[in-house]
């Protein structure tokens, strides 16, 4: 079950001025289950993307980089589940092109207009046959207010819808951001999750929308991981409709920069941790935050050994504080001249090791205490420096062995 | 249950002159369990070692290095399960220090002359009385005939004992070699493994077994992981008494250098081996051979990229040929610039992949088929050079979450 995560209500997602949704049951990979989505753009929409870094990526994320480095203004996205057309070669590509063409025709734009996203089985073939049969469908119920029908639209072995809806007031007027998200195996994202989409009605620059969709990537879902993989298919979209009515924000220093940005991110960093939350088998929320380190990269390094660890997320699923694990991960995790003596180690607020051992006030019982809640933090002091870093994790169960060794049947 | 792998019998582990063992029940955490490991080494017995890279490395491994890097002769080495002495600071390192200075007491050396070696649980300190109880124990029982019993003595959750005997012609002399090793989780040697004893009666310089000891560790402890953690406490040790009577090894190009080091290294691959197939909660015993790389390097970080990947472990936990998530984990393993077009993917001799998709010669029932034995090779051609890796691991399974959840209590 998801840890302290239930899906949003419909009135939980407000619409997004200039940003339809069209939902349709295409049967990809399961029948009678929402598993396509349709998102119609506002002429004028921005569009910024970022996507997995992984070498056999998906040709659909091949496809929307290409698309998005054109320049054309795109003006509508296309989502299939149950099949994730990576693996499969120059085919691949084409059923990619031959979405963008099918889609772009029913609604009078050019294929370089459409972004595709795929996500299900690897190394399997797109059923183009039920896929195209899908589109017309989308596209006959598109309204802007679908944002949870497009939530559950995207699941995979998501248990949960996600999504979340922010207002903020810039240049007198309203402005809305609605994200969703999806993702809960394969998640490790190297630039992006699995899939992201959030729109705002803001009139924002590209540029700054390209400055804010990376500042919001490396804060949210570039510091989550479930179980290490990094998918073939990550993508984060953000879409700004620009028609809140406010004028154009342009540069890094308009007093409404910070203000969309950091909106923008909340929402970001929220969809990031509804993924962990919904972790595949996750019974734990564990936060690792590691401070005090030379550089960010090193504060990572460590935070991911702890987060990776087989061996503490299945310590953590049992609620058992058997710390030394933790200790074992910020060793190996590569920082050579790490000084094992300096460092602390702390479960929630309690102390739990410093001077290369336990700390003499710590107490098994004190650990224990902590473990029994749901969401948990572990702090790691390097005492080496100022820099800082945290990642979200969950932890390794049962039902995750059970998900994954099932997950095809 | 083991993947195709039996303890030992008795009479299956061959007595190495110049080497007795002794062991006791010192009830260290369980009672009534051998946890205790004395070997005594004849004079003139030249020993070499390769330790974990962790930097939370255990008080024994610190101390195991600064008493061979004195050029002492060793003399014997003490070993006990239970508790790892790791993460235990300042008093972590005077419990090893008086551990090898009452040994060293009993049998009548100095205490730089004794290797002291832990395994078990992190961040607790040593139960000194237990330990300094048990050590007459061990010495009273001595002999060179108690290799299977030595071998029990180091296990923690290995479920089966861990030994092998080969014996070589040498100068016209019978050379013996037998080792014993014991891991089965927090297995991803960074330099050796948890704990491994080889020990033969050849005559070999400091110089050569030095050679053959990193020759052999990088060929079989360095090139398995169960579950990507690196110990605290990883130890290999290579022991020769030149009690064979052929003439001392001095140099690579002596006649048999190669007929020694290859008997070890095999012994080694063994011992490496039968931890694997001795992985926790392990079903499937995987070999994962990377091809036709630019460097080694990057064939091992392929290789441990598919090895790492609880995707895959799952996947093969359940036979299901799952394919395209290694596909993933070779697209994520860091080959920025990996040709996915050119690279072709083998699960055992059926070609799954290439031309960056699905073989068009495979059939779904093929690798099935392969996904039913207990011992199954993944292979990776990358066609972009001569370099190769071989990497073993097993699967990952719902008693590897049992066995982890459960280990403390």
């Amino acid at each position: 079950m998801p840890v302290k995560l239930s899906a949003p209500q419909a009135h939980d997602l407000l619409p997004v001025r200039g940003v339809q949704l069209g939902i349709a049951k295409a049967g990809i990979r399961k029948p009678d289950r929402k598993d396509m989505l349709v998102m119609k753009l506002a002429e004028g929409t921005r569009v910024a993307g970022v996507f997995t870094k992984n070498r056999f990526c998906a040709a659909p994320v091949t496809l929307c980089k290409e698309h998005l480095s054109q320049q054309t203004e795109i003006r509508a996205l296309v989502v299939n589940t149950g099949n994730a057309n990576a693996g499969t070669g120059e085919s691949g590509m084409q059923n990619a092109r031959t979405t963008c063409a099918e889609l772009a025709n029913l609604l009078g734009c050019s294929a370089a207009q459409v972004l595709p996203f795929s996500t299900g089985v690897i190394l399997e073939p797109l059923p183009m046959d039920r896929l195209l049969a899908g589109l017309p469908g989308c596209v006959a119920n598109l309204e802007e207010d679908r944002w949870l029908d497009a939530a559950e639209a995207i699941m995979t072995t998501d248990i949960v819808a996600k999504g979340v809806s922010k207002q903020v007031t810039i240049g007198g007027k309203a402005v809305t951001i609605t994200g969703i998200s999806k993702g809960s195996g394969m998640i490790h994202p190297n630039m992006a999750t699995m899939l992201g989409y959030i729109a705002t009605d803001a009139a924002v620059s590209q540029a700054m929308l390209e400055n804010i969709i990376h500042h919001a990537v490396n804060r949210s879902f570039n510091c989550i991981t479930v179980d290490g993989d990094t998918s073939t298919n990550d993508s984060l979209i953000l879409m700004a409709t620009a028609q809140a009515g406010h004028a154009e924000i342009v540069s890094e220093t308009d007093a409404d920069f910070l203000t969309l940005r950091d909106a923008m991110t909340e929402v970001a960093t929220l969809l990031a941790q509804a993924i962990v939350r919904d972790g595949e088998g996750a019974t734990k929320f564990m936060t690792i935050q590691v401070e005090a380190g030379k550089d960010e990269e090193e504060c990572r390094k460590v935070a991911y050994a702890i987060a990776h660890s087989p061996l503490i997320k299945t310590a953590f699923f049992a609620s058992d504080p058997n710390l030394g694990r933790i200790l074992a991960a910020i060793g190996y995790a590569g920082i050579d001249d790490l000084d094992v003596y300096k460092l602390s180690l702390y479960l929630g607020d309690v102390l739990v090791a410093e001077q290369g051992g336990r700390a003499t006030s710590y107490e098994e019982a004190q650990g224990a205490a902590v473990m029994q809640a749901s969401d948990i933090t572990v702090r790691v002091v390097l005492a080496r420096g100022h820099a800082q870093a945290t990642v979200w994790t969950c932890d390794f169960s049962y039902d995750y062995v059970k998900i994954n060794a099932d997950y095809r049947s």
